[in-house]
C-alpha cells in the first residue's frame, strides 16, 4: 500500500491523531489491541438506532432481523477462515473463553490419566493455563515443544515431543512476543499421524495473515475480535463439526436447550449448543463489519504492507547494539520484542510513552516463555496496517532517547 | 413522571421513531432487551476515539486511562447494587456467564452427594440448567418451590423445601415471566438460617427498581448489562467476598494470575482471578455509563413510573374476558404474559407484528414453569421507563384485533 492509501486508512481511526504527552502518538500496541474505526462505528451506531433486539427468540421483525445480521455476521466469520460449514462457528466471548471451551468440554471428555498434551514453550497463558490445570484434574501429562537456537519453534523438537501418546497439541499460529509464525501446517500434519487433536490459538493471526482453517487442516482455531477491529467481548471458536458435535455443552441457560424438564435436559444443535443465554449480538455483528472492512484493504495486501513496515522496523532496530531482541531475525512479523541493557521495560515504556509511543512492558501473559528467555520481562512494540514508517521513525528515536537517558550513551 | 419527560426521555431512543409494518412502533419486549440511548452511544463513540486500550497491561497513557475507566465502571456497579465492597464485583459475559460461574466454582466445589439445591420453578434456564446438571453430576438432589394458587412463589413451600440439608437456593429476584417481585428478603433470611447460600438472577430486576445486595443479604446476585442499557457481552457477578475469595478460577488466561511456570500456577486476587484475558472493556465502560444515566432518571421515579403504567396495562388487559394472564393480578411488575383462547401465541406475535407492536412468544426460557402452567408458550409484553401509555393502548387495541381476526368477536 502507499503512502496515500495508509493516510485514507488512518482518516479513519481518530484516535491516531491524539497527542500523548504533547507529542504525536505512535499506537504500537496492537498485539493487546486493535484499534476501532469510525466506519465500524457508524455501522454498529446506526444498528443500534434502526435494527437492535434480541436475537433466536421470536417472530417480530426486529426480531427477526436482528438474528438474521448475526446469523450472517457467522456467515462471514465463517468465509473469513474459510471453515467448511458456518455451524462450526461459535461465538465466544473471547479467544481465552474459546480455548476454555475446549478444554473444560473436548479435554475434559478425552483426556484420560497418562495421556499426553502437547503445548510450546511460547503459548499464552490463555492456552497454557487451560491445558496445565486439565493435566493436573486428569492425570495427564504435560510436555513443551522448545525452541531453537534462533528462538524459533524447534521442529526436531516438535516430533520427539508429539507421540502416540500425544491425545492434544496446543499451539499459537503466530507468537505474541517472538514475532514469527509456526509452522502450523507441519505440526498439524505431525499430530494428525498420531491421532492427536490440535487447538490453534490464532490471536495473533487473524488480522494480519490469511487464514484458512481447512488448508491448514486445525481441528479448533481461536482468535478474538478486539484484535481485528471488533468490539471488545466478542471472540470465535471454530471447531470442526464432527468434534463439536461430541462435545458436551459448556454453559447452560437459554438457547442452548433442546427440551428441559424438572431434572433433565437435551441440548440444540450447532452452534446454539454452545451460545447459552443472549449473546454479545452487537458484538458478533461488529465482528463482520470488521471482516467487510478487512475485506475491503485485503489481507494479502495487508500481509504484504506488515511485512514491509516489519522489515523496516528490524533494519532499524537491528543497529541499535543496546537492544537484545527476542525471536528470530528473519520473517519477522509484526510483533517486536526487545530489551534495552540495565533499564527495566516498565522504565522503558514509560519513557518512550512520554515522547507519544505506546508499547507494552511485561511479561505478556507468557511467564513460561520469559523464563526459557531468561528475562521476567520485555517491552513489545506490535504493527498493525494502520501503522506507518513515521511510527517506526518515532519509536527508534525514542529507544534511542530512552538509551541516552538512563546510561548516557546511544 | 410527566409526559414531557418521558418526551424527553424518548428522544434518546430513535429507534422507538421506526416504523414497523408501516405502523408506530410500541417496543415491548424490554424483557429480552432494552434499547440503547444515543447519549450513552455517543460516550462509547468518543470512548473509541479518544482513549481506547486494552487494560491492566501496562504504564503507558493510553492503557493507564483506560484502566482507570474499567475501573471506575466496577465502583459505579458496586455503588449502584450497593456491595460493600468494588471486588465483589465480577465482569462476566452476561447473566447466564455469571450464574455457570457460581455452579463451576462454588457449586462444584462445595455441593456433594446427597445435598439439596433448592430452586423455584419460575427460573429462567439460566438459572435452573447449571443447578440441575451440578445435581446430575454430584449426585445431589434437586428441588423445586411452588406458586401459590395466584401463581405467585408460594412461601409455606419455601419453608418445607428449604431444610438442613439445604445448601444452595438459585431464585429469580423478579420473574421474566409471571410479573411479580419475589419476596426476596423473606427467602434469603429462611436460607441463612439453615446456612444454605442464596444465588440471586437479578436479570428482571435490576433496571426496574432498586436493588441493595447487602440489605436483601444475597450471597451472589448476577445480572447482565443488555437489559439495562449497556452494550450487549456484558454482566456483573457480584459475590460476597468471603465466598469469592474461597472459590477456585472459572476460566485460565491471562490477568488472573499470580505466577505461571510450566506445570503449575497460583492466582491473582479478587477480582482478577475471575476474570481471564482481555474483558469486555467497552461493555464495562458501557454499563458504567448506563449507570449513570439511569441514576440520572432516578431508579425510584423509574419504579414508580413503570407501576403506574403496569397498573394501567392490568386495568385494560384485565378487561378483556378473552385474554388469560399469567401471575398475580396485584403488584404486577412491567412483564405481562398471556395468551388469547385458541390461537397460537406465535400467530399472536405476527398479529401484533403487523401492527408494529414488538412482544415475544415462546417459552421464553422457562420451560418448567411452562409445564407447571400447563401451557406450551405464552406471548409477552415487557415494559420500561421509556414506554407510555400510547405502547398500552395501541397493545391493548392489538389484542383485540388479533382476536377479531381469529376468532371474529372481542
Amino acid at each position: 500500500m502507499d503512502k496515500e492509501a495508509i493516510t485514507k486508512i488512518r482518516n479513519d481511526f481518530p484516535i491516531l491523531k491524539q497527542k500523548i504527552n504533547g507529542n504525536r502518538l505512535a499506537y504500537l500496541d496492537n498485539a493487546a489491541t486493535m484499534q476501532m474505526p469510525v466506519p465500524i462505528l457508524h455501522k454498529i451506531n446506526s444498528f443500534y438506532q434502526t435494527s437492535y433486539a434480541n436475537v433466536h427468540r421470536s417472530v417480530d421483525t426486529l426480531g427477526f432481523n436482528a438474528t438474521k445480521q448475526y446469523e450472517e455476521a457467522r456467515g462471514k466469520v465463517a468465509s473469513f477462515i474459510n471453515a467448511a460449514d458456518t455451524n462450526e462457528i461459535i461465538f465466544t466471548s473471547g479467544c481465552t473463553d474459546s480455548l476454555n471451551l475446549v478444554a473444560a468440554t473436548y479435554g475434559e471428555q478425552n483426556i484420560h490419566e497418562q495421556d499426553e498434551i502437547v503445548l510450546t514453550i511460547m503459548e499464552h497463558h490463555s492456552n497454557l493455563l487451560p491445558w496445565q490445570q486439565l493435566a493436573k484434574r486428569k492425570g495427564a501429562i504435560l510436555k513443551y515443544i522448545d525452541l531453537t537456537e534462533s528462538q524459533t519453534l524447534d521442529l526436531d523438537d516438535v516430533k520427539k515431543k508429539i507421540t502416540a501418546k500425544t491425545k492434544i497439541v496446543a499451539i499459537a499460529h503466530a507468537s505474541n512476543i517472538l514475532g514469527m509464525m509456526n509452522p502450523i501446517e507441519e505440526v498439524i500434519k505431525i499430530a494428525h499421524q498420531v491421532g492427536a487433536v490440535v487447538v490453534v490459538d490464532g490471536a495473533q493471526a487473524v488480522s494480519h495473515f490469511p487464514v484458512d482453517v481447512q488448508k491448514m487442516d486445525a481441528d479448533f482455531y481461536a482468535f478474538s475480535g478486539h484484535k481485528m477491529l471488533a468490539p471488545t467481548g466478542i471472540g470465535v471458536l471454530y471447531g470442526k463439526k464432527q468434534l463439536l458435535d461430541q462435545m458436551t455443552p459448556y454453559r447452560f441457560g437459554g438457547e442452548m436447550i433442546g427440551n428441559v424438564t424438572k431434572y433433565n435436559a437435551t441440548w440444540a444443535d450447532l452452534p446454539q449448543k454452545f451460545e447459552a443465554g443472549t449473546p454479545n449480538i452487537v458484538g458478533a455483528i461488529g465482528l463482520g463489519y470488521a471482516i467487510d472492512y478487512l475485506h475491503e484493504i485485503g489481507m494479502n495486501r495487508i500481509q504484504t504492507y506488515e511485512n514491509e513496515l516489519s522489515k523496516y522496523l528490524m533494519q532499524k532496530i537491528e543497529k541499535l547494539d543496546f537492544v537484545a531482541i527476542y525471536g528470530p531475525k528473519e520473517n519477522h512479523t509484526g510483533v517486536f520484542s526487545f530489551n534495552l541493557k540495565n533499564i527495566h521495560p516498565h522504565d522503558v515504556v514509560t519513557a518512550l510513552d512520554m515522547q507519544g509511543i505506546e508499547v507494552k512492558a511485561g511479561h505478556h501473559c507468557a511467564q513460561p516463555l520469559m523464563h526459557r528467555l531468561g528475562v521476567e520481562s520485555t517491552v513489545r512494540a506490535s504493527l498493525s496496517f494502520y501503522n506507518n514508517k513515521e511510527d517506526i521513525d518515532q519509536l527508534i528515536a525514542g529507544i534511542s532517547e530512552t538509551e541516552e537517558f538512563f546510561n548516557g550513551t546511544k
